[in-house]
């Protein structure tokens, strides 16, 4: 029986919880009303339906990027393969060292677009929905860029870490 | 490069990129109005800020458990280790084989607790915000059940796996 301790304490619960619980890596890329590019390391994306195709993402209000994200803005989202460390890293560090380097150009939106992520969908920011000192953000998927399949980026008690053996292959199965 | 296709069919992009980005693999359960157990496989939770301690996760309006998914109502979240695959594949399969086993008891607010998991957040539903024909629900955690750090179960491309490779420790970078 794994389970044993009472944490009465809901923030060591939370904290603790979350150790345990692992996730993808994906980089969000936006600009500032100036055109500045804008950017960080998400662990906190995931789809929202498929029809309409949706996703959402969690984000701080205190983040640099919080004032650009806008319902009607456009926001890249790039999924890291395990040879993207340096991009994860990076994105996730100092602000100014974010787009210092020369491996990304805008799109047509204007958007920075990372070229060595595995892929990326184009969204247009439907919904902000503030909680607290957060917010949850809620977007349409308007295109999508494809790249070659290969290891995803995890991120699972405050390490980066590649994927390990398979278990089982749940492709047959109906299960959203 | 990667990156090489573009993809001008948002659903067809959306599945692309979530083939490609992997998620933590949590059960959630509560009950329904006549007191049953309720509970689903669900890859979508994630922390929504620590202070206060708060967490959301996607769900279909259409799934069995959503009108009991009410501001006020008492979820419990599992995180999994990849020993728990079956306890995964079971809750995500057919719902009358959901409760049937005598793996899990009813804590005092009446909600399934799996003692297999790895550990488990309590928490109470603040918000469920509709967006088409899904639901974001936003939760307050108030407690939480630790038991021993160990592997988390994944799922990554329709396929249930075990964290690989540690890559890199983040424990002293400040990123949130």
């Amino acid at each position: 029986m794994p389970i044993k301790q009472v944490l009465t304490n809901p923030t060591e619960a939370l904290k603790n919880f979350f150790r345990s619980h692992a996730s993808g890596v994906a980089i969000v890329t936006g600009k500032s009303d100036a055109g500045e590019p804008l950017g960080f390391t998400a662990t906190s994306l995931t789809s929202l339906g498929s029809n309409p195709p949706l996703v959402s993402f969690n984000v701080a209000q205190g983040a640099s990027f919080y004032p650009s994200l806008v319902s009607g803005a456009i926001v890249n989202f790039h999924a890291l393969g395990s040879d993207n460390l340096d991009l994860a890293v990076r994105l996730a560090g100092s602000k100014t060292d974010r787009f210092t380097a020369s491996d990304w150009a805008a799109d047509s939106d204007g958007i920075a677009v990372f070229d060595a992520a595995t892929n990326l969908i184009k969204c247009r920011i439907r919904q902000v929905v503030e909680v607290e000192q957060n917010a949850v953000v809620i977007a349409d998927v308007v295109s999508g860029l494809l790249g070659e399949p290969r290891q995803p980026l995890l991120y699972h008690n405050r390490k980066f870490a590649t994927i390990g053996e398979e278990l089982l292959d749940n492709s047959s199965n109906s299960r959203k």
